[in-house]
C-alpha cells in the first residue's frame, strides 16, 4: 500500500503534536535540564516516551530525567515495567517516597487536592535541588478543558493549566508537551508503544466531580463532527487571553 | 397566608435583578437619556417595563423613549399593541423603517448577521441625532452565555455580550440591564404583564445555530439543581477579566 494512503500511525500523530506544541509555545531551549513527572500512568509515560521520540525532530540539545514519587498509599504501582521502559527511552529514573497520607492532621480525610498539593511541593523542591531548570507534566488537552470548565462553572473564574509557567519564586518553569493531545490520542499510542501495561492507576479512582464534568464536556462537544478541533479551539482562546469583549468594556 | 411564605412574583425578581445589574455595573446615571430598543419581543417588551417600573427603587433621574425598527419582511408585528402598553408604562414611541432585504445585494441571502448589523447602525444613528447617550437592549443572561460559547467553540475567542459598552466613536453607552436574569424569568415576568400577547417573533425563526447551541448548553448546565447560578457564575467570569491561569504565564 502507499504510504499516500496510509493512516498516520498513533505514535506519529503524539510525536507530530508535541514538536507543534514544543516549537510554538517555546517550551524547550537548548541546554534544559528538564525533569519527567511520571505518575506510572498513560498519560506521564507517553509523555516520556514522546520527549525521548522527538529529539532528532526537535535538533535541540537537552537532558531528560524521570521522577516517580511514591506515596503511602499506592500499591499496585508496576514500578519495575516503568523503570525498564525508561531505560529503553535513556531517562535515567529515581523514584522519592511522600508519606502522603501519613502527613495528613487527625480528622482530615484524604482527598485530590491535598495529594497534589504535596506532590507538586516535593516536585519543585527535588528539581529546584539537582539543577533541572524545567519540570515537564503530562497533562492533555481534555485536562485543561476539564479544568478550564470546572473554574468557569464551579468557582466562576476564567482559568485553566498553563502550557508554559514560569514560577517567579523558583528558578523552574513547568511545560505540558501534551496540551494539543486529545486522551484518545494518548490511549492510541500507548497501547501502540506497549505502555498500557506498565500504566497504574490511584487507588482513590476517579474525582468524582471530574468525572461529572468529563460526561458533560463529552456531550456537549461530541455534537460537532470533529470534538477535537472545538476543544484546540477552547485551547487557542485560552492562550489568547482576549478580554476585549466580555461583560464590561 | 402571610408574605413571608409568599412566593417571590416573577415581576418582582425581575426588577430586584434589573435594580441590582443596574447599581452594580453603574448601567444609569442622574440625567440619562435613554433609548430602549423594542423589537416587539418579550424580552424587549419586559425590559421597557422594568426599566418603567424601578424608578422608584433606583432614586435616579433618566428618560426613558422607545424605538422600533421595522423591516420590510416583518409582517406579523403587533406595533399598535406594543405601542398601547408602551403608553401606558409611560414610555413615548417611535418607529423608524429600515429596508433590510431591500439593501442586500443581489444574490445574497438574508441572515441574522446581515439583519442585526443593519438594524444596530440604525438604532446608533438615531440616538446620536435625537440626543440620547445610552440605548437599552433587550438581551438576557442565556442570550449572553450563549454568545460566550458560540464564540468560544465556533471562532475560538473568549468574548460575550458586554453589559456595559461605551463606544469610543460615538457619545453613547450600550447597556443590557437583563443581564442577570434567565429567559424562563423574563417569560414568567411577561405573561403575569400580560405582555406576551403583544409580542411578535421573526419570521426567519431561530437561528439554527444558536439553537443547538442552546440545547447543548441546557445539557450541561442542567446537571446541576440551580442551573442559574452556574450561569450567573460564569457571567462573573466574564466580567473579572481574569487571565492569570490561563495556558501562558
Amino acid at each position: 500500500m502507499s504510504r499516500f494512503f496510509k493512516k498516520t500511525e498513533p505514535d506519529e500523530i503524539v510525536k507530530k503534536l508535541v514538536v507543534k506544541t514544543v516549537m510554538e509555545r517555546s517550551l524547550i531551549c537548548d541546554g534544559d535540564r528538564i525533569l519527567i513527572a511520571v505518575s506510572g500512568g498513560k498519560d506521564s509515560s507517553v509523555l516520556a516516551w514522546a520527549l525521548s521520540a522527538v529529539r532528532p525532530a526537535l535538533k535541540i540539545s537537552y537532558d531528560l530525567s524521570a521522577l516517580h514519587i511514591s506515596t503511602d498509599f499506592c500499591a499496585c504501582c508496576k514500578k519495575s515495567v516503568l523503570c525498564g521502559r525508561l531505560a529503553e527511552w535513556e531517562i535515567p529514573f529515581n523514584d522519592l517516597f511522600v508519606p502522603v497520607t501519613g502527613r495528613l492532621k487527625e480528622g482530615r480525610k484524604m482527598n485530590c487536592y491535598w495529594c497534589s498539593t504535596q506532590r507538586r511541593t516535593e516536585l519543585l523542591k527535588y528539581a529546584v535541588e539537582n539543577g533541572f531548570n524545567k519540570i515537564a507534566l503530562g497533562h492533555h488537552l481534555d485536562d485543561i478543558i476539564e479544568t478550564f470548565f470546572m473554574n468557569l462553572c464551579s468557582c466562576g473564574t476564567i482559568s485553566a493549566m498553563p502550557i508554559l509557567l514560569k514560577y517567579r519564586k523558583y528558578p523552574v518553569s513547568l511545560i505540558r508537551p501534551l496540551a494539543l493531545l486529545e486522551e484518545k490520542q494518548i490511549i492510541a499510542c500507548a497501547a501502540r508503544q506497549n505502555i498500557l501495561k506498565a500504566a497504574c492507576t490511584c487507588p482513590y479512582g476517579q474525582n468524582s466531580k471530574r468525572g461529572d464534568f468529563r460526561r458533560r464536556i463529552a456531550d456537549f462537544t461530541g455534537a460537532s463532527p470533529d470534538s477535537g478541533e472545538i476543544k484546540r479551539r477552547i485551547l487557542n482562546a485560552l492562550g489568547e487571553g482576549r478580554i476585549d469583549y466580555l461583560t464590561e468594556k
